[in-house]
């Protein structure tokens, strides 16, 4: 799969590079972020989903999360939140089309030919990703904020065989039970919220999807977090975890707000985390 | 002097702010950011001056400050670069004008009325900070990039009263024989180049100013900075230091660029430099 470095960065002890490729899954060019440490690797990967009007910069930019991958040795990689492009549908609100892409393969229109963002990261990320940097793509981690967490979660559940650590700022936890969740699946999904259960993190969590993969799962949650009532609700993780006995270190942290102030705060712990599975035999 | 304050974040173990305040300097509303930690103080304050192109956010939300300031106890205050605003003067071009302040205060028009950044430096933010935010004004240092590295060592050399320790990122280390700042000065000084002297740091090293007063200057260049040749040259400062027996640590950073990815390398670095001489005795 071919690559273009659109620009590169040397940061800390390694290379911060923005690329693009072409994408089989959306069938539009996708960009993402990737820190590279120096050395010949093989690194492990950890892979950063963002939320709602994201592109790859947003994370790149402002999570300050460099200094401690190049610590660590951790190859970083942030994707794009959504296909984009002139021929790709769109929607005027923040929290629907591009910017927006929920991590799942939609099947109604206008969205279906290219919002294909799950098969984007379950397999042409992968495939990029594995062929252009020093990746062991045996030691991946996934981890996100909002859309992103939800991102996270639901994938590290269902694609246990790509990752084997899991964690999440902010996440959405159950989007078939929030407004956020509820608009874009009914768009992406179709109205049969049957279909809908395969995407919804603590319905997976209960329905055993990985059960025993992952020994715990983190998240971090900002106590003053304008969403965290309506949209975010890590209580129905929390309850979902216990019912199954999934350990959950689920962490309120008052007074940190949706911003990414709060993730700066705790990305070093999220990528310790990470390291601490992938680094073991 | 009143401020309000537009958003606060919580950020590591602190605040967050982004403050907007009337300057008699300039004569508009100037925005700036600060971070504080948590507790009473008083606590040192290093200031940030960011370059062309950079508002108060810039450095707030790339350079990855925080974690060691609120691991230091330091006050980080981030001003705008440039008065702003409808009747304010401008120009096309991104060097000149609104986000090409240079830390003077112009003397010819179009500029004069408003473009007064080294007043607004010296004394409108010195009393807006020292009356909203626990501080040490007796503890202070100055830092910045680019034209706000010019700003940080014209400055520090121009106020030690206000100033114990200085440091700049890729500094622009003689105005007056760089493009940018030629081109600058004439607008905001006028043709007569005696008076660009007194804005130049190499010259006002050569000419004795602030002689013995900082122990150390500490300066980090990449090496593949794009400006380093034609508009940085800290080759000038070096030997200007070396004239007069001025301690100058000068770090060349190979493969790093111009970009917030340098700053954020190095950034912890330069606040422990400041801590060094702002919490000894």
């Amino acid at each position: 799969m071919s690559i273009e470095f659109i620009e590169s960065h040397r940061c800390f002890s390694g290379a911060l590079h923005f690329c693009r490729h072409q994408s089989e899954a959306t069938g539009t060019p996708m960009r993402f972020s990737a820190y590279v440490p120096d050395g010949e690797g093989p690194f492990p990967v950890v892979t950063f989903l963002s939320g709602l009007t994201c592109t790859e910069e947003n994370f790149t930019v402002k999570a300050g999360a460099y200094r401690r991958a190049s610590a660590l040795n951790l190859v970083v990689i942030a994707p794009d939140t959504s296909p984009r492009g002139e021929g790709v549908a769109n929607d005027p609100a923040y929290d629907l089309g591009q910017g927006a892409g929920f991590y799942v393969d939609a099947t109604e229109a206008p969205w279906a030919p290219h919002f294909r963002m799950e098969s984007y990261i379950a397999k042409d990320l992968q495939q990029v990703v594995a062929e252009n940097f020093p990746v062991d793509m045996k030691r991946q981690g996934i981890t996100g904020h909002s859309m992103g967490g939800h991102g996270a979660l639901t994938l590290a559940l269902k694609y246990p065989d790509l990752f084997r650590s899991v964690s999440a700022f902010a996440p959405i936890v159950s989007p078939t039970r929030c407004p956020w969740g509820e608009k874009a699946f009914n768009a992406y999904l179709g109205a049969d919220r049957e279909t809908w259960k395969a995407h919804d993190a603590t319905l997976l969590i209960e329905a055993g999807a990985a059960k025993g993969h992952y020994e715990t799962i983190l998240v971090d949650q900002g106590g003053a977090d304008n969403f965290l009532e309506a949209q975010l609700k890590p209580e129905l993780l929390e309850e979902a975890c216990a019912k199954v006995g999934q350990k959950l270190v689920l962490r309120m942290h008052p007074g940190h707000d949706h911003s990414y102030y709060f993730i700066q705060t705790f990305i070093d712990d999220h990528l310790a985390f990470h390291a601490a599975t992938l680094l073991a035999a």
